[in-house]
């Protein structure tokens, strides 16, 4: 690096960004690396590419802890041009310092402590999950959850130790004010799911058991996708175990799905749900590709895109009164006949089940609620790891009214808390507490979206995110986005009102 | 890096294999990202592709022209380590101090003004071809002679300059030896193209110009490319506009091809050139993966596994002897009723024709021939950049006897000038003299190779090269392999001996 920044802010200004979008074109490599790892890879060469891996995140971490990006962020916080943090440059020296600060509070020994446990836990995991076998897994996930206690001790926090960890995923959140809208959510859903349970009215959910012939699906995928706005010349959709969207370039970003013949809504919900994820990476402003002003603001923000493309549009009645026919034309065999209607009340099915990732739109809240205060639990030091498998039941009982039969599809289930992600299951909840702001006030401004999405009109609602959330990149905390465009705070209210008049109907109360 | 490599020499060869190793794991990076830009991604994010690659690159050469790579390789060719240069630590130093001394001879400004003109180039050219407008592209070539002319001085060479860019591509071999052996091999198959057009015989060329539908003949090409050893659980075929091979990790080698309903060779046969790079690759110590040990000798050993498996294999009688009554299945609508020696007539038809990329077996080193005679001559000054196109069309007439009718399929069908690769084309031909040379000599070896093909057995001929030629890694140069195998000398003799009897019956002469 060059001259001294003190000279001229503008100059320093400069040489931070051109770090940014060096840095992230680096991290951006490491994206094709972990796409393509779990689409296009021989299994074979896995040993090999957890080294360039490895390589890749030694490279960046180096970039992150250099001393230079340090002095540059001192000089220019004592400029003007940090004075408004929602300014290019003050958005930009604000987010790079937190990463920054964050990157060089963890001693070295300690990421790379958490690296390798992450990686053997996941293995270990793995194995556990296949042998139902929680006492294998139990002193690695002991090991992590002192490594994260330590973590947070050396990040810092104000309040509580969980904060630094949610402030990894989920930018300025606190925990105690997720803990109160999260507790107040679960409140509200547990009584929902009762009133349901009560109903005598069930769908007729046998019509998604039909065959649905995989290639039949993935075309009425890719046409639903670019119909609400996936940009597929800036984009792609390929099959992976576990779904997930990457966006690797200003013009690059994948969705990946999953197909099975006899489970039609997994792959279209599916897509769905990665094309919102898509569409906000897609949303961005190229011109800052790179830079804290062309990046996403959270976890929960990002899920918030998903889950509303999935759930109010995807599950809506009004989508399907525009694709049915559609539909009905893709998948003659399994849906000639059958009444809109039905087909809608057999996709909203409310059943409490064992699974996350299949769970419903209503019960979903619930698994991840097990999921936070367990988590809590245990960085607190309230549970120990041994009690764990115990407390998941008996908090599924309590919130779901069903037990696992094993720890395999109980709290072996999911892969985040073996590779060290502790502090991430609240971002889904937080994704569909904002999805419900959003679309209450896409509402307020649109119109009838029900009309437009029956007439197979997505562009507004899109134009409407872009305007309100993408085109901002991380200009805005989410709390700060949420009050600019609504005028609110964060609550389960808009989310609670929205699945009493979708579910009420369905099961009549 | 650590301590004294003075102290120990042991120590300092494995500081030199951990940086050789490292180094080649950022290469295969880069070879991901390429792979991914010609296969998988979307066009729109060619420029942020280019960026990434440039950053990539720009660490390599940083590793190469480290100073302590020098300290290393300066102090290992003073050890009893370097003495055998056959050996494991003596391959290594030798090799790596070639490629060292050739990254550090050249000037920084000179290696960016030639990745500039590269990229710059193949644009231009691009476009050039599209209009047919030599002139357009005129400029830039002469850029790029001089550029190359300036490289050639900076790395040095004993004879000429050509030396010194061929160097790149086949290690060791000399401009004066391979002018001798290609011109042999002119003059001797001029005459024999003279008597195959002069035959009154000719194939039933029409049986390839039928329907082959696109996905059986992608099913073909798997199954033939999986029973002649490509290994699948280590690779992957996928489809590409100009296909190519990457080996990009130890257990990762994937191949490429392209399909045309109306052109079954065009995939078939370069499924099987692929898969002969392929083969080379996989068959490449994987316990020496990233040293020069476990790596490749040069693009014309490279180039002999390819046509090989391509030629003398897939297009010879015995190959299909067992594999046509498959062809009939999988054709139905094109092959029930056709002969196989109709067939086998028809894939070995010769034609002079104008594009190198589709030319037959005998007059493919014409086509090279023309394009190695002009680069010299533009590289030594004796042909000026604007009489190329003239030149080209010359050459064609003398040793084709046809005339390209404009410059788009003229001088301006190949990229490798526009990308600044001189001193590349010779190592097609040499390919195809290796291969005479590896086919006569495992003949000798494993007795009749014709009984075994028509037996579907290809596993001696796969082992015999693995045993000969890929287990050796950089072991020896392309010259001492030959010598070690054969106890000969590159020459053209094999080659035209081996055509002279494939085509001698077929053409009745």
């Amino acid at each position: 690096m060059s001259d001294d920044p003190q000279s001229d802010p503008r100059q320093a200004f400069q040489e931070l960004c051109r770090w940014s979008v060096e840095t992230a074109r680096w991290v951006s490599i490491g994206d094709v690396l972990g796409w393509d790892e779990r689409t296009m890879m021989p299994a074979a060469d896995g040993e090999h590419r957890a080294e360039q891996l490895t390589l890749l995140s030694g490279l960046i971490h180096r970039r992150w802890t250099d001393r230079r990006l340090g002095e540059l962020l001192d000089h220019l916080e004592t400029t003007a041009l940090a004075d408004d943090p929602h300014s290019d440059a003050g958005t930009a020296i604000r987010r790079l310092r937190r990463s920054r600060d964050r990157a060089v509070k963890k001693p070295p020994e300690l990421v790379e402590e958490l690296a390798r446990t992450s990686v053997l836990g996941q293995q270990v995991w793995q194995q556990a999950r296949r042998d139902n076998d929680f006492a294998s897994f139990q002193p690695l996930l002991e090991k992590t959850v002192r490594l994260k206690r330590e973590e947070a001790e050396a990040i810092g926090y104000d309040d509580q130790p969980y904060d630094a960890l949610l402030d990894e995923y989920e930018p300025d959140a606190r925990t105690a004010e997720i803990t109160a809208v999260l507790a107040d959510l679960r409140d509200r859903l547990v009584p929902l799911v009762s009133a349901i349970a009560e109903s005598d009215r069930r769908p007729a959910s046998e019509i998604l058991r039909r065959r649905y012939p995989v290639d039949a699906q993935e075309r009425f995928g890719r046409m639903v996708a670019a119909a609400i706005g996936f940009d597929f010349d800036r984009g792609r959709l390929d099959v992976t175990a576990h779904p997930f969207c990457s966006g690797m370039g200003p013009n690059d970003c994948r969705i990946t799905t999953r197909y099975n013949e006899r489970q039609p809504g997994s792959a279209l919900f599916g897509i769905m749900h990665e094309s919102g994820h898509g569409m906000y990476d897609q949303g961005l402003p190229t011109e800052f590709w790179g830079l804290p002003t062309g990046e996403s603001i959270s976890l929960g923000i990002h899920e918030s895109q998903s889950r509303l493309w999935e759930n109010a549009v995807g599950r809506s009645h009004a989508f399907w009164r525009h694709f049915f026919p559609q539909a009905q034309a893709a998948f003659p065999e399994a849906l000639a006949g059958v009444a809109i209607d039905d087909f809608h009340f057999a996709i909203n099915e409310v059943r409490p089940s064992l699974i996350r990732v299949e769970a419903d739109e209503v019960t979903y809240n619930l698994h991840v609620m097990v999921r936070f205060e367990l988590e809590l639990a245990l960085l607190n030091g309230d549970l120990p790891v041994a009690e764990l498998p115990g407390a998941w039941n008996a908090k599924y009982r309590e919130y779901l009214g069903i037990e696992p039969p094993d720890d395999a599809d109980g709290v072996l289930q999911d892969v985040h808390w073996s590779s060290g992600a502790i502090g991430y299951f609240p971002t889904y909840s937080l994704g569909n507490l904002y999805a419900a702001h959003w679309m209450q006030a896409a509402k307020t401004d649109l119109g009838d979206l029900d009309e437009q999405f029956a007439r197979g009109e997505f562009a507004p609602l899109l134009s409407w995110l872009r305007e309100n959330v993408h085109r901002h990149g991380q200009r805005y905390s989410a709390t700060e986005l949420l009050a600019k465009v609504s005028g609110e705070r964060l609550s389960s209210e808009p989310l609670i009102t929205q699945l009493r008049h979708k579910f009420g109907p369905l099961y009549g109360f």
